[in-house]
Formats: structure tokens, C-alpha cells, sequence
């Protein structure tokens, strides 16, 4: 059987990690790689300091098919991703020509006189060996070099360049879920659900308690790529439900 | 100088990982620590799978002083967080009896001819040692063991459970953050923002872009414990924006 593709994110935020910033990029790239077939296993949300983007980029490249970070690509001092990122590959970081000629071809449309300046350049520094990533909202391009995406912080932008590069991802089987809602609390439905999964390993059950106008219930999950399988765990589910 | 209080939190989520729930505990969290001068390093979030649990808790221990879970303190066979915390730290996993005592004297109030189940009493195992954290909304408590704070997934209730614990932290000087807008492009004050970044390397300086009714523009964040120091460079800023 062949091995599901797997994925992981790196969120480079101080803003998130201050709290300042809800994080919006993990839901949306989560979503959008379930589609895929995808299994996202890990988001890290790291601070922007070159040692920790290097440590955790060595650490997860080689532990999924796909990585993922967002934020710190910018052309101001505290975007240092594109940097840590060549220097985690052991990659010269040096301008790429394609992203240097898209950006001075947008600055002087925008404005004949204006200087282009070292920080507009700046967003044209990558790891040697770079392929584009563009994106429909600014000139400034993401980038994937090996198994990593390198894609911008802003969540609009974020999702314009995953748009660009989803067309590249190979999937696997769509991971499908089914919820279901019912107002009995967990530890009444406990034994049942636990016999369910133990009888559907491959079969992923999850159950996460809620309450709404007071009223204590579950909502149950059961997710997997095997859609006849999903349909008798469901089954079981109901059935078991009725009688409780 | 004393070393500041640090913090990690693993999110034990399956629910965030397909997309289907977004996490709120991060904001949360990170805010209350923000307040008491204890700074968040990292954050991961990670699947319902006991050796992922076990490898996280082993490995962001040692890094910081305080480390907290959200998520998996149920009864329900999904519910592993508070036995693979007993493996991750070779320590017995067994009743609390203070946990059970809570959790029998609610569910005979609720109900007295409902029989206490093994779903029921799931909860109140934990690792030997373990001190509850009571919460104002259920009966189930977490629990705090070595450096590590067990916390519920479902965010009131994780909330509630901060609240209890928060007195018990010891946190440093409070880190607080100052934000400016203004409608000029990040590249636009690149320059500046270095020079001030570098003649003020214990303030941490962040730039962020954003877009609205359609006109770009920048929040620039200054953060620091230091409060003499932050309105040196709020004043820098104020001074240079003014001449861009």
C-alpha cells in the first residue's frame, strides 16, 4: 500500500506567539490539504529568531512529504525566513533574477520615479535553487525549494499563493468526515464509541463534548478515506445512539 | 539578571489538524502569560497519538519553565493526554483520589440511581503526583505535574482552569506591547526600522503589512519589559515616520 503524503506547518510569528495575532493561516492550509488527501501531522508556531527557524526546518523537512511555513518573507528587518531557510539547507541565499525582475517591473509602474530600493529588493533574496511561488494580491513572491513552501504571513496573501501551488501538491485518497451532534454527554457514550473504534482501527472516531443554551452534548467525528467504511461506523453509531 | 519565566504549549488536536475546529486557546494563553511577564517560545500542535505525546512533552520540558496542554482529559477512548503525560515521565498512571472524590460526590448529586461508570472515573486518573487545577464549569479537574499544566481542550472550560492556576504562576516583569498604524508600505520604512532595531537590540520591533479599503499600510509593534526604553523608540518612530 502506498504511504499517504503527509504535511506540516511552520507558523514564523512573534505576533501570534504575543498573542496579538489569532492565528488563521493553521485552519485554512489544514482545510485545504484535507481536500488534497493530505494528512496535516504538526503546526509549530516559532518565533522569529534565525536558530529556531533553522532547528525546526532540519527537524520536520524529513519527517512529511510536504512543508509548509508562513510569515517573515517581508523586505523589513524581522523577515528573516528566506535567510534561516538557505542557511538550514546549507543553500547560498542570493537574488533570484525571475523575482528581482518581476518586483522592479512592479515599482516602476507604480511609480517611474521612484528608487528601487535595497528593501523592495530584499523580497527577491531565496535560497539558491528557488522556484516562484506567485500569488495574485502583491508582486512579492513565495517560493518552494526542496519539499518546502515558503509562503506569506498575511492570511489573504497566504491563501492566494497556496491557491498557485495547490495544482503541484500530489494527494492522496480525500480524507472525508462526518459529524454528528447529540445532546448526551460523553462518559454515556464512552464505552460504546471506544468499542467502535477498537473493531475500525482504521477508522479515525473522535469525540468532542460542547455545550449550547446550557445544555451538555457530543459531537462525534468519524474521519477516514474509506467512505463504505465510514458509512457502517456511522450505522453502528446511530444504532447504539437510539438505545441510549 | 535573573533568567524571565518562558513558556510552551502543546495543542493535543485532532480537530485542528483537519481544519474542522479553530484553535482559540493559543490567543488565549499567550495573552494571560503576556500580562504576567511570562514570555510564549513555542507552540505545537500535535494529533491524538500517544507516542507524539509522549516525544513533545519529553522534549519542550527541559525548554521553559512552564509548559501547558490543552486537549484529551476527557472520558472517551480518544482522551489519551493524561496517560501518555504518565509514560512521557515514567510515572505510575493511576485514581486521584481527591479527582474521584469530586467526580463521584457530582454525578450522585446529579443523579443518585445513575451508576458511576468507567468512563466516569477515566478521569480522575493521572499521573502519580498529580495536583488538581479545579475549574468553575465541570466537575472533571486538570492537573499540573512537574512544570507541566494539563488543561481541557473545549476553550471556557480551558479558560476557567487558567484562571485557577494563574496565582500560582510566577511571572516576571510584565511585557508589554505598543502598536502604530500607518499607510505607508513596510519597504517604504525598511531602512529606518533596521537602524532603530539595531540600536535598540533588547526591544523587539515588529512590522507587519496589512491592507484596508484598499490602501496598504503597516502596524509597526514595539515590545518590551522595559517601558523607559519602548517610548525612546516610539518616539524615533514617530520622528522618522513624519519625514517618510
Amino acid at each position: 500500500m502506498q504511504q499517504s503524503p503527509t504535511a506540516k506547518i511552520i507558523i514564523i510569528g512573534n505576533e501570534i506567539l504575543s498573542g496579538k495575532t489569532q492565528d488563521e493561516n493553521t485552519q485554512f492550509i489544514a482545510q485545504e490539504l484535507c481536500k488534497l488527501g493530505i494528512k496535516l501531522t504538526e503546526v509549530r508556531v516559532i518565533a522569529d529568531i534565525e536558530i529556531e527557524i533553522i532547528k525546526a526546518i532540519r527537524e520536520l523537512k524529513t519527517q512529511c512529504t510536504y512543508l509548509f511555513t508562513t510569515g517573515g518573507i517581508g523586505p523589513t528587518h524581522d523577515d528573516i525566513t528566506s535567510e534561516s531557510i538557505a542557511k538550514a539547507l546549507n543553500r547560498d541565499y542570493l537574488i533570484n533574477e525571475e523575482a528581482e525582475d518581476i518586483l522592479r517591473r512592479y515599482y516602476y509602474y507604480k511609480d517611474k520615479n521612484n528608487e528601487f530600493s535595497e528593501a523592495n529588493l530584499k523580497m527577491a533574496y531565496m535560497p539558491e535553487g528557488a522556484e516562484l511561488i506567485p500569488n495574485k494580491e502583491t508582486t512579492a513572491p513565495g517560493f518552494k525549494i526542496e519539499n518546502i513552501y515558503v509562503l506569506a504571513g498575511v492570511p489573504f496573501i497566504m491563501q492566494s499563493m497556496f491557491k498557485e501551488l495547490e495544482e503541484k501538491l500530489i494527494g492522496g485518497k480525500a480524507i472525508i468526515s462526518h459529524s454528528l451532534d447529540v445532546y448526551i454527554g460523553e462518559s454515556r457514550i464512552a464505552k460504546d464509541l471506544a468499542q467502535i473504534q477498537k473493531d475500525h482501527p482504521n477508522i479515525e472516531l473522535g469525540s468532542y463534548p460542547f455545550i449550547r443554551s446550557g445544555k451538555w452534548g457530543t459531537t462525534i467525528v468519524v474521519t477516514s478515506t474509506d467512505q463504505e467504511e465510514s458509512q457502517i461506523v456511522l450505522n453502528k453509531i446511530h444504532n447504539f445512539i437510539d438505545r441510549v
